[in-house]
């Protein structure tokens, strides 16, 4: 079985901490494990490491290039490249291209597919139903994730569960209604619960949405599937045939053309056409980390319901969130709020309202405001940025290059740059000169010289880049050369 | 008449702006003018500018300097020191010991007293208010200004009403019974109501404040007197006579002896025992802004009742009150909150409850945070530096060096420093020599050396630092000598 991890999302429900150039699938709620992290470890413990591949866009490459890293530098190019975003199904098809060219997979092989920015708990239990999904999946079924609602919810997809399916390697007994009455011993335990799709039912609205918690027959979608590639090949020339003629090109060429498929969701393109579906309850604890309203499912409160992350001093306060970073938050007389700091922007939210923060976030989009987009600290390829300040005339940077790494030879029009490195060696090149340059020392870059900067180095280098000139925009470059081939730089 | 500025108080109730470093008498509230300057003008509405004199401490000095050359740069001088704040009482009689022997004023002088961090509105009636006093206090009166409670407040003086005074110049008419058959037509106009003083009470309990409020002849004590130093000379003389001593010395043997003298208020040492204190009960728009509760005292809310301060979005926020500088501030859903925000602090509380603000501040007091003393931003003689960033090995400063002024010539042991001058023209001395750094030029400052940067330009030099070395606190300095001779640098 391959596990695919879906990373390409760039979603903002967490504004302001997740951005564009930041989606909550690489944020670190607690300030240790990215979400994506955190589900690469998950599948770990279903797959061999090797077996674990992330599929995501340019822009999140060397995002997740990184975590995969910190998780284990054998994997950290298991990483299956969109040119450009365009839904889930696409995606998949893109997904099982890849299996079946680059990995060699037979059409038998099991692809289990899951986004990356979800909380399941504990990992064990996940383990268990994956190899229940998996082998329902061999039986034939594209096997869903369902959990029971616990509350009547309409910003989820729900899936309605038939009749019982026993499946089983080797007895292969499929879709018998009485199926309760066929129990192979040898195969009962390891998938005791897999039933046919009756239907699924995309957001419903609030009275739907109770009748289906009263039910007891209806359960959330968790965008989980487990399905044999055959399987699914099957369903993508049934109901998504313009996708299903792309993957008889080749990877390469299905990348190449990439763009011009239209984006669609695996739910709408295959799932609720398909009469192959089928779900696993599980039972297990859930997020999807939505909104912020639901952080407190992520990390337990304290005695006084509240989730204190970073410097607090909380007088009188009781179940409120508050994410802070480096400032003090100080907070007297409050219940149930949501703080949410960051260096450029702040939000405060009654709880049970962050959902609203698309409304400001559509807001900032309309206005073209730069704190819907990147966070003061940008990440690159080589390292990262982050703007300390900026007047009139000059900006300051602190600029990290990691080790072995260097930026693009660049030019600016505009603007000289003072460099101090306060860590690390740095080599530069300043018009024709290369040359070392020692924490504690400094150099200077005038304007309309080509220039770069490299960490020759065994630990990460630290620049404060002081600017200086009548234009400090970013724009204001010329790359001559890039080191990383890449549109956005 | 001369009208004196209280402006040595260090209060942090409108903490995380108000702090050590920068009380609220200094505080533009909406981005304007300090209160301070507000005060100065409001004063300016009474007696000639070059009449008005601000007393404060050492740490203080440069504050208020700024904010009087603001005003006007004549009166920028206008300032009396007192070598260490011992509350009002010894205050005041340094203020009468500088008019009596630096203003050359006569006994009869008469000096009007005011705190330098109220509102009081509009401009034109307190300047006929000050008119009424100053003619009462020429008659032999120590007045004090008295507002009608609006609630039982606990937190404030009260100054019960006696018998009408009807006081004219010519006819010397002093407190008669029957007052108000005597009216002379000539002055009656400018000084109808002043009342004996009954009694003071300093901030009674609840039950006190609303049996007060609904007598209708109590009045808040507003901290605003007028007197001629005659009159006060012989209170001090029978009530606080080890002050009264004191002044028998020259000023300058007066400011010496200073920090001997105990602290007390001018209440206590005297108003409440002399019996010549008169109440002016004054019908005015005013505030103490003693807490963010008050702000809306002072800026009128929109028509949602809000009061935003910088760079807000608000959605469905109603009754909240924000301040905000340079970061961008969302709400979803709020109501009755009070959101403060500074580079490094951040409050939010519930409106009502903002007087508890203390219990925040004594925290912080008690940790040692630097949060409660200073800003990011520290102010000094020559100019600021604003802290931009702080790492394990590095600092890093933006510094402002005002026209004409310089830092002290100084010696660091464990740091070294790069200097990048974006704006303006710095004269740097760097161990035995001096030279010019321009804009978009840089210096560098080896450990152990003496240096000094000054300003010889025209316009604020600004200056990127950079330190590094094994230790980046502020106490690695040696001052080889100190441009102006000041305690805290």
């Amino acid at each position: 079985m391959k596990a695919i991890i879906l990373a390409g999302g760039s979603g903002t429900r967490l504004w302001p901490v997740s951005r564009y150039g930041l989606p909550k699938q690489f944020i670190k709620l607690n300030g240790g494990k990215s979400l994506l992290c955190q589900t690469v470890e998950r599948l770990a413990a279903v797959v061999p490491l090797k077996d674990i591949f992330v599929i995501t866009n340019e822009d999140y490459h060397f995002h997740v290039q990184e975590d995969l890293k910190s998780v284990s530098p054998d994997i950290q190019d298991n990483i299956i490249l969109e040119p450009v975003g365009r839904n889930t199904a696409p995606a998949i098809a893109l997904v099982m291209k890849y299996c079946l060219e680059k990995l060699k997979c037979a059409k038998s092989e099991v692809v289990f597919i899951c986004p990356s920015d979800h909380i399941l708990e504990p990992v064990e239990k996940f383990a268990r139903y994956a190899k229940q999904a998996e082998v329902a999946a061999k039986a034939g079924s594209i096997v869903t994730f369902g959990i029971k609602p616990s509350r009547p919810e309409t910003g989820y997809g729900y899936i309605k569960a038939g009749t019982r399916i026993v499946t089983c390697q080797k007895s292969q007994v499929k879709n018998k209604k009485s199926a309760d009455s066929v129990k192979p011993a040898a195969c009962e335990s390891l998938f005791a619960n897999v039933y046919k799709v009756a239907h699924f039912t995309e957001k419903p609205d609030r009275a739907i949405a109770e009748k289906y918690l009263k039910d007891g027959n209806y359960y959330w979608n968790l965008g989980i599937f487990a399905f044999t590639i055959g399987a699914m090949l099957a369903e993508f020339k049934a109901y998504a045939p313009e996708i299903s003629r792309k993957m008889g090109q080749t990877f390469a060429k299905m990348t190449a053309d990439f763009k011009d498929i239209p984006p669609i969701s695996i739910d709408y393109a295959v799932m609720e056409k398909s009469k192959n579906t089928a779900v696993l309850p599980i039972d297990i604890l859930w997020s999807d980390v939505g909104s912020w309203d639901s952080l407190p499912e992520v990390i337990k409160p304290d005695f006084q319901g509240n989730v204190k992350i970073g410097d607090v001093i909380a007088v009188d306060t009781v179940k409120t969130i508050v994410m802070g970073e480096n400032r003090l938050i100080s907070t007297i007389g409050l219940k149930d709020l949501i703080i949410v700091d960051t260096p450029d922007a702040l939000l405060i939210a009654r709880r049970g309202q962050a959902q609203r923060v698309k409304e400001i976030v559509d807001m900032l989009k309309e206005r073209k405001r730069k704190e819907v987009e990147e966070h003061t600290t940008t990440y690159r390829h080589w390292g990262s940025y982050t703007v300390l300040e900026e007047g009139p005339r000059y900006k300051i940077k602190r600029i990290v290059v990691k080790p072995g790494q260097k930026l693009s030879h660049q030019v600016h029009y505009h603007r000289s740059e003072h460099w101090v490195i306060v860590k690390g060696t740095a080599k530069a090149t300043i018009g024709k000169k290369s040359f070392i340059v020692h924490e504690n020392e400094s150099t200077y870059v005038p304007k309309s010289t080509g220039h770069r900067v490299g960490n020759p180095g065994k630990v990460p280098l630290e620049i404060i880049e002081v600017q200086n000139g009548e234009y400090v925009g970013e724009d204001d470059i010329v790359r001559l050369d890039d080191a990383y081939e890449r549109r956005r730089h």
